[in-house]
């Protein structure tokens, strides 16, 4: 069978790094078009030597164009600054191509609160209203029908699959409930800043953006949906000195005493077809490690009854599940290929 | 001036060695004493090789000896696992040696709750109620007059410094506070483990003990006391691929809206007088880094008016300010000498 | 087709924590057994959580039983230490199974060599007849037909490629060559001692075993091979705070004035068909996270005209490349499988 | 005593981080002036937040003025760049002030070499001329009466201590030396660049460099003056993944058999005064953290007699010993203070 022609535009940063990798082996896909202003005429292999001796090495970096995109792809990731990514979609969208855009620009479903929090005003409205959240656990009907994925932000994914099942089942409280994030500094970009240097990072730690990060409202709109009412929550976040990975840490309200079994077994069956979310036994805790490089969403459930909470934690690779493992397999639902296709290597240990 | 003679009992895990570092130099106190069963016989700087040089690495190890620590010293710190610090703490106290204990066994004021929390029994409930709980800035007062004094807990000394000025101004509601509090490796001991040898700590990150802290009770009842009331609080720990640092966000409920600026000033007129303790400016958040090796605890402030919540940052180095440190501070208030001797050194960056 | 049915012995260590990882998705091999004195009973997903969903996850662990190896496995691994190695491989091979061999117990064709080195008498000199050096670059013939491979030591395999084309075209002297290699800690094995915890690690360096470590009779062995000479080697071993990967700095003297041309372009004709060696361009060199978890070993070469000298830096993953996943590729070639099975995932990055 | 007045001009990179740090509570300097461009007008506190609440945070970064530097202080620490160093050390001298400079500007005793391995013309021949290479085991006596004073290079002082007392006393052969030097990540600057972010450092390893350092020729000058003899030196450089620290195993042929008790009586012979070089016993080798912070160089002997060669590993704190540590310390001896002040504070460990 002959493979589907996609395009990646951004190549340069972290998420378009990772998208290189898990395409290289892909059954599916052919990366064709691989885009970054800065790094055009270069190789692939050039500025990525880890890639070298692969076929892709070779490929051409070219500087991002939607014609030229339009000609030689069915299927574009767009691993480019939000803002930037909107006025890509337009031009890819109208002229047929599917997209999966990794950016913030089409999670938001209503453009005045997109506009709120990231202080730009939404260009493409219209692209905007065809676009379906790409969480496959809850969407992954309308991903297969989709044309423009707006692939979730890293700390929403570990965030609403930690809590999905306890607001689907009514487990706990929708007020108050706390998020206490940390991810890993390939969140932060491969952006030259002296904030992210080595030497400012290692051996240390931080909070940082407390009560005003951009993923607020993308995790307030999901769990809404799912709680069935509006919902706040206060998200919070903190920089770790490793390079992937993201702990959620989850505080509810119980709104009555509940055992630790009870919440597992509805915890389990929510989840019980989705291979890449590992509800973890009582007892047991998520490491970022253990899903390392790879889909998994690794929940572990901690009922208190000293102080009536259910802590949920939950870990993912905010590079893989976060951001382009969980693009490639929503352009897998998309094109009609297996939901995990490219994406079964176990996570690297240690 | 002479200085005052002191020993050391334990001297072989993180705090013994941080001890041994802090006292090097002290312009007060005399290490004559080191003790270790395992290293009995050599000298601190064959176990310390970074100690070599200086004139205590000339010192030799011996086995623990109360009647030799009560001929020689006359103020003992105990470095030592809880239970054995309480079986040497009365023989010590007995000599009328001072004592500065760094285990857990003299912090809970209710042997009852020692004992359900530890599983053991309290053995020694004459020297325990005699005991002072080490935080200065809570008991500077009772520790200049204390014969012995259990030296807190490095969670709860950043997330008691953090919560100090909110409760006793009334800020914040005493229900439903939430310490999401995060450790470096240090904090786990040197025991050889498994589960702390570098590669099953580096480039991750884990939860632990959640909902079931031993520190729990302590951080209770000192909050307790500073709130007038019975206090509980979901206290939760995780797991840094750090040496040095805990960086606990606490989260608060606020009883009536709050500008950041009343907060600020309540923590700042609470801390005026307090060197060790800095009240960041708004916008600004502390970092574990910034207090490496030192005695200060770095709190930031965010009042969340969407979620009418207050989260309070608290850094502190848990070696230093959560252990050794504050237990020379606590030695040096004892002995009457000057609080900060031997503790200045700025915080070691990056 | 059907699997070829294949166990490991001493699945708890890094080694065999790395073979489980690759043989997970193998299409050529199935894990039929994993044993290991400590934790048989529990499954395979209780000790290594990261492998949970995996089908290879319900394996039970069971004590290493060689009669029950032999009805069970066409080919086994050993993955246990030198000594215990030896006494497996016998019965093993008597009863006619296939073995690869991590340990060092068959690497030196001279039993009186092993036994200097390793302080422990050759106690299966017939079967260390029949081993074949599993360095598939310079054995690959041999190895097809082989009933048991020595899979070669970490430092080795990156010294040796280093070294390979220089020695065969006799660019280099071969006399005073000095290898200095540095490893991430996994080399270290994963058994409790103080010296590899993470605080004893982290954020430091260190040499160790400097003109003494064991795998230098084994690189002198290959290289006397190689250059048709008996030759001595300066080789010293170095640990870093990274949990996989080696870098050898190799430092050879040129017996005449070389253009680096001439030296890369005979590196590339012996490794031309070689897919997991990759020659860098002039002016690249090697980083150890271009090949994490993957089987590349990257040469880089300088050539320093001001010392005369060559030098060649080696980078292989000591896990993969340097352990388990040659072996992996060991048991390809010996079971008539692809040699690239299952080892075709491109390095993690970050 | 009034403390002598000083200024640091350059104080936003590492080593003037650094001499902050170490300047808070020295006794003999008081810090007057720091100057950066880029900060004027903010306060030491704000830019350096882990010295809040020490009196040297409320001083106002300036711009660097000659004039006012020469109203204000009697001498100046230089940390910036090569090149702008030389352009403000030759006012600076003109005004009558002592200067140590950081940079590489006046380290090179030959004009002609600076211009060749730094692609920049001398621009300062007449200060050059009175330039005293600043380490203070070679040239204490001429550091205590110089006006200018080159600070060592953080690789050169570990090369040319480890070296020192084997040259001295004609223990090995002057060709052939190979220096593998390997620095923590502070070395490469604080300036925001891609190849020193984080994600590009952490948990990786590389060589950089090779054989055309600009330390070498620094290396080769104070190497040749000890030798007697013109010598070259093949001088390798490598990233670690920390953040302070240098360690260089150095490779030296022995000219005929010796035994390690000789070597080291040798280096112990040399040292025998300094406190700030320590010769570990036969069997031990350093290691970075063992000198964290601090100006210590600690240096390991090994003598292997299959090779016979000396091997030295000499460790030292690369911002402390290798930089600014040891422009403290030449400030000490040029203005009449004791070496040591402001530097005995031991190393932070773990």
């Amino acid at each position: 069978m002959a493979k589907i022609a996609v395009g990646l535009v951004g190549v340069t940063g972290y998420t378009g790094m990772e998208l290189a990798r898990l395409l290289v082996g892909h059954q599916g896909f052919e990366l064709v078009r691989a885009t970054s202003r800065a790094d055009a005429g270069k190789k692939l292999g050039d500025i990525y030597p880890f890639l070298r001796h692969y076929p892709l090495a070779a490929l051409e970096i070219t500087p991002p164009d939607p014609d030229d995109l339009a000609r030689a792809c069915s299927l574009v990731f767009l691993a480019v600054p939000h803002g930037a990514a909107m006025d890509l979609a337009g031009p890819l969208r109208e002229k047929g191509l599917k997209v999966v855009d990794l950016s913030a620009d089409f999670r938001l479903r209503d453009g005045a609160i997109y506009q709120q929090w990231y202080g730009l005003e939404h260009r493409q409205p219209a692209v905007l209203s065809e676009a379906v959240y790409g969480l496959p656990e809850l969407y992954r009907e309308q991903i297969v029908r989709a044309q423009l994925v707006a692939n979730p932000g890293c700390y929403p994914t570990s965030a609403i699959l930690g809590l999905y099942p306890a607001l689907k089942h009514k487990l706990v409280d929708t007020n108050g409930i706390v998020i206490d994030a940390k991810s890993g500094a390939s969140g932060a970009g491969r952006k030259a800043t002296v904030g992210t240097l080595f030497c400012e990072v290692q051996d240390s730690f931080r909070a940082y953006n407390l009560g005003k990060h951009r993923h607020t409202p993308e995790i307030e709109q999901e769990l809404s949906v799912l709680a069935g009412a509006d919902l706040h929550v206060s998200f919070n976040t903190h920089l770790l000195p490793i390079n992937r990975g993201i702990l959620s840490t989850i505080y509810c309200t119980l709104p009555r005493p509940l055992e630790l079994a009870e919440v597992e077994a509805a915890y389990r069956e929510v989840y019980k077809d989705e291979f890449w979310v590992r509800v973890l036994p009582a007892g047991q805790l998520p490491e970022v490690r253990h899903v390392r490089g790879a889909m998994f969403c690794d929940i572990g459930l901690v009922v208190d009854p000293r102080t009536q909470r259910l802590i949920v934690v939950a870990a993912i690779d905010n590079l893989c599940r976060g951001a382009s493992g969980q693009a490639l397999a929503n352009a897998n639902l998309m094109s009609g290929l297996p939901f995990c296709m490219g994406l079964d290597s176990p996570p690297l240990m240690p």
